[in-house]
């Protein structure tokens, strides 16, 4: 996949943003310079600058997410761009090629950037490579492949308390295998030097080559893998997953894998608590926790509105003014 | 429940508004003269003032409405706030404790204002009671408990025909018992002092201890309750409780409680009509009622944006920059 | 129907948009000059004229439409309109009289413009009959009527490649019997004075006296009534048709009338493909014709926006401010 090429212009420049992979270090610091930035426009009265006014952003969401996509509009209108909400059934544009034809005419109304969640995986590259110049794609979940907003929000909430990446143990539980955060998250974090990623999980939610192919650390056992950690991120258990044989039931996952106040005494006495939300209480964590002194839940849905204007305004290219006349 | 001081601040200024209960006059008569300001606004060519400009107000309605909603996003958008429009299912937040978690995400997005409809009665004063400092509750419809910007358009609507709330007697006609407008309504007459409240419906309609918990004259005949009064309300008939035991079939209905020309007769010559929108017609009264002379159906809807105006922006805590930086 | 003095104020000016019957030449380019005036906007980097700043459109629309719904939000919001969106199922309101309560009610919270669509013929007429001075209404499809602004943006697309319309030979192909879109083109087309308009379809889909009533000639085989054409205009075939007795398979119907390469040599050696969109792909014509050098299926999405601006601009009624105050 030439992630690469897509997402950056010659002068190394964001042109999309489709996933971790294929950026360096250099680029996810801008990212998170540029969000610190913004931290304080959020708390201002006025909300507001005018960076991208006059420019339209549609999000177009083929899976339902009212957290992810209420924070790219609030993103948006933060930056005085307007904002056009559609929301597709994926059943009306199950051929590749109508999917062309949605971005063709939202190309056509002069639409200059498109926010895409898409339940297949390339869904975002596949608009990349075919959008005009000018018109961006900001990758909003593809499938199980890539959350690159999710994960850079993620680390720019861990670099404001922790400062440094570099001596940073961070242990990611749950569902990895299918999980396009767990994905975007590990990527992030390796570009970013830390000291070790571990992954938490049973047998059947972890890939099979998960150390070479993502490099990290395998754990089946919580209480040994979160030993000592710095930072634990759980993921959000899709409940329709249980019903499957890959799930025991809610009550054995928390038994085995779900945070309690008595296993986090195993991490780090300044060990950080994250999750994408949102949280199901008593499955992935106990109530106690989720609203603990360790965890930064509710700053990473603060942190997510600066890291995506950072994104957007950065990712926004000249005016089509160019393209056009 | 505490009402009182949940919707006051320590200097009797407004802090949420979740019900007329607990309010004095002076504070609805500021209310009232506060929309006599906006309205001429309403009437320019742009209808707007910039003063919330920056901030966000959520619409979180679990309970359809697009009346209720439409005239708080206007009245938001011409205080020049931004607007989210949050359509949740109740279904999926079954749970106190979820409510709270989508308060606490919103929160965490730096929206300022909530402005909520909910099945559940007091799930306004639950999200209020949780609320953090400088993010204000307003109360669109809460089960059968309270619906206090509609009953302040009434009473704007009444002050604006009438002049003088003293000496007015009003009439409430249909569905006393299960009506969140009809409680704050009577309330707030009470507290404006009216001369007298009549409630006027079937025995299966009316609480049983109305006269005492409501202060209110108690009629079952319609003919003989609306005898002389200023002001008649008429209640929208839900059609869904017309199958259960209480009430009877619409024609019936319209036979002992429609209004129609004839009954009008028996108030007083300059009598008001008024309803809370959308009319049955045929079943709570006679179109030639509807559209007639008397009516002020449409004037409500027109005040009620100014009302909301005016309760969005005495609500609307001081910026966050205090509360965060 | 007085669709003349409905959609004309006592100065000609533009009152209410609603079918192209009933316009002349003159007023025809006069929208098309204003929509000229617009395009330079569209390509602008900030895409935004204050023209129409705190006038409210509300965009109702009783069937679901993506794409013309959003480009008629995207006319607004460039012309600095704020825009309400209502999506109201017909189910709701089966009944006129209950289309008027609707009308009644969003004239009472200041609405200036109702853009409205709606599957009975007449609809947007019945609502302009009972439209209050300085309200507004554009017709954005109803029924098998009319769907007047996809007929001007087709105009506009011809006549910013073709120049000129008098010596034009235009095909329309498809279902012309239940086309609202054909029926404008139609009226547009005779009214800037092509040469020749010709419809081509088989004969259960086209009017029995299509050559009186719509001023067209008629052809049933494909080849050669597009021979020599300068524009042809394919139809969106209405899947749900190709069930009953009218039409055969799509197979079979791309078979006879489907645009295909090879098809196109008959034509004008400088054709203008056209399409409404949204294309079924070989089925009304071959995907190497729809992405071909003589298709403007992009341009008409495009223009589409300003020729909207043009006329939501020019149907704009002086402000409430008079009618009010």
């Amino acid at each position: 996949m030439s992630a690469v090429n897509l997402q950056l212009d010659e002068n190394n420049k964001l042109r999309h943003f489709l996933s971790i992979e294929g950026l360096n270090r250099d680029l996810l610091l801008r990212i998170l310079d540029s969000a610190e930035s913004f931290i304080n426009i959020t708390g201002r009265s006025v909300k507001k600058v005018p960076a991208l006014r006059g420019r339209v952003i549609a999000n177009i969401f083929f899976e339902h997410s009212t957290r992810t996509r209420t924070t790219f509009e609030l993103a948006a209108k933060r930056l005085s761009a307007d904002v056009l909400n559609l929301n597709i059934s994926t059943s009306a544009t199950s051929k590749g090629e109508t999917l062309l034809d949605t971005l063709r005419n939202l190309e056509a109304m002069d639409v200059d950037m498109f926010v895409m969640r898409h339940g297949d995986s390339g869904a975002a590259h596949f608009l990349a490579s075919h959008a005009n110049p000018g018109v961006s794609i900001i990758n909003a979940g593809d499938g199980q492949h890539s959350h690159p907003t999710q994960a850079m929000l993620d680390m720019f909430t861990i670099r404001s308390v922790k400062g440094d990446f570099t001596p940073l143990r961070v242990a990611i539980v749950g569902d990895i295998l299918h999980s396009r955060v767990a994905r975007s998250q590990i990527m992030a974090l390796n570009t970013l030097g830390v000291s070790e990623v571990r992954v938490i999980a049973p047998r059947t939610l972890i890939p099979s080559n998960a150390r070479e192919s993502l490099g990290v650390h395998v754990y089946h056992d919580m209480d040994e893998g979160i030993r000592n950690v710095d930072v634990i991120i759980m993921l959000r258990l899709q409940k329709e997953r249980m019903n499957g044989a890959l799930l025991p039931s809610e009550h054995e996952f928390f038994q085995c894998y779900g945070l309690t106040e008595e296993r986090l005494q195993l991490a780090d006495d300044e060990v950080t608590v994250m999750h994408p939300g949102p949280i199901n209480r008593g499955v992935e964590m106990a109530t106690a926790v989720a609203d603990g002194k360790h965890s930064v839940i509710l700053q990473q849905v603060t942190y997510g509105i600066a890291v995506r204007m950072a994104i957007l305004s950065m990712a926004m290219q000249p005016s089509s003014a160019g393209r056009e006349s």
